[in-house]
């Protein structure tokens, strides 16, 4: 199981999940990705969250939760692929899951599988960490949840090109030795007339 | 096992924790509740560390060190409850623990379960990583100290209320998202007349 | 399994490195020293990992990955003691245990135990942590590498006594306290001739 927030880590939110995990997956292994997501930065989260978990082994359950519609109608989702499953907000976090081949959305709306007190605003607590363990221990994302069609996915941030020495791009992350990483592809950079 | 200071992540000691602890209950599954308390702030550690514990399994052992007093005579501490246990120094962390039916404090005075050096200002790693890591292994509370009747407490930070439209309360804890968590009982804020 | 690096938290670096040891060796537990090393800093990294790796139980696999180095032609290390292994960079960030009664190094040359595509940037996921996979589950340091005589080493950095009242020294490392960790022996201060 991994984790991936915007919660930081000095307010114990992020303990507390693993001990709910633990409560009813006693052997899961967890792996923190990140958790200091700049705050309710979906995109940002969608970008480290595509490009790390590949690495993990088949079976991974991924849980992501950075999700500023918490307490809103947003529905809790679980998408499932034939590698991994990723659970959290419906919010377009999983986008890449989503896109890959035999990728499935299940809303997840069987209380008997959460905490008994739901919280308004740390899902991540009490939904998505007692759903990931769940999965992980070998629940079939169909007694957690309910088949949908539609969910929520991120509009693609594209890059520009004007000519062949002109590019509007964006910058997606910034990382702890200042390497910018853009959505401007490398053959476009290739390609230009820089002089 | 839970672990919960404020020694931060840089210097390595929480992983050094970590190491004495697999040396001794090798399959002990070990999640960092926060490291970054601010240093030597009991109550917010108490405070972060009661609302932290409950989501944790039966039979959960709780590692807490915000120590101002190692080095002088204040006493090693193991508290049981129930459901937990609770190691570290004897300065009023675990004044939640203590509250609960059934709770037993004990002096932690039996050095053949500690590391061989002890030093001065390291007892996370010297002291209560060993104890923890016995208790999550199985040892008795009773092998590991002896039973006291006088551990250290926090006074009560209570807020108050002059009238019905006057309180005036504390802030303990300031999280990730600013979110203020005072000692104002949500009663009073929906009993008062806020014009 | 150890991790200590200068990648931060924030990236998922971490996390994908857990994921690549865990698709090889599923039961490894794998506890983070620090992540927060100073860029590049290889003599604090070497520091710290020194200090750490003692309270370690025999058997334990330690990565460091401070690697201004990457993409040059420095070599992959592996070093082994009778007590532990260590898997990084020839860069002398393992000078403390080549020091050590039965120390061997060996160049790690045998790509059929890293990822299938090594990145230019990332050996750290890509070599390092698959080695040390293999190496917590019973591969043998000889089938990952070959026997080399001239690993990289740190020059000492020592400090200067002038005299009975004059000591020169550098600080190695600042803890989250504030504490300063100087290279000057207590035994000098001790001696010194303080007015």
């Amino acid at each position: 199981i991994t984790l991936l927030t915007d919660f930081g880590l000095q307010d114990g939110y992020v303990g507390v999940m693993k001990g709910v995990i633990w409560g009813i997956c006693p052997d899961a292994h967890i792996a923190d990705i990140t958790h200091t997501i700049a705050p309710q930065n979906i995109r940002q989260a969608a970008y480290i969250l595509a490009r790390s978990a590949p690495y993990f082994p088949p079976g991974a359950v991924h849980i992501a939760v950075v999700d500023p519609g918490v307490g809103s109608t947003r529905r809790p989702l679980l998408v499932t692929t034939p590698q991994a499953a990723f659970v959290g907000p419906d919010n377009g976090l999983f986008t890449f899951a989503l896109d890959e081949p035999g990728a499935r959305a299940w809303k997840l709306d069987r209380p008997d599988y959460w905490l008994p007190d739901i919280s308004r605003t740390f899902h991540g607590r009490d939904i998505f960490a007692p759903v990931a363990a769940h999965l992980a221990c070998g629940v079939a994302p169909y007694v957690l949840g309910s088949p949908i069609a539609d969910p929520a996915r991120l509009t693609p941030l594209l890059a520009e090109r004007h000519g062949n020495n002109h590019i509007i791009g964006h910058v997606i992350h910034v990382d702890r030795f200042g390497n910018l990483i853009s959505n401007v592809p490398a053959t476009w950079v290739a390609a230009g007339n820089w002089t």
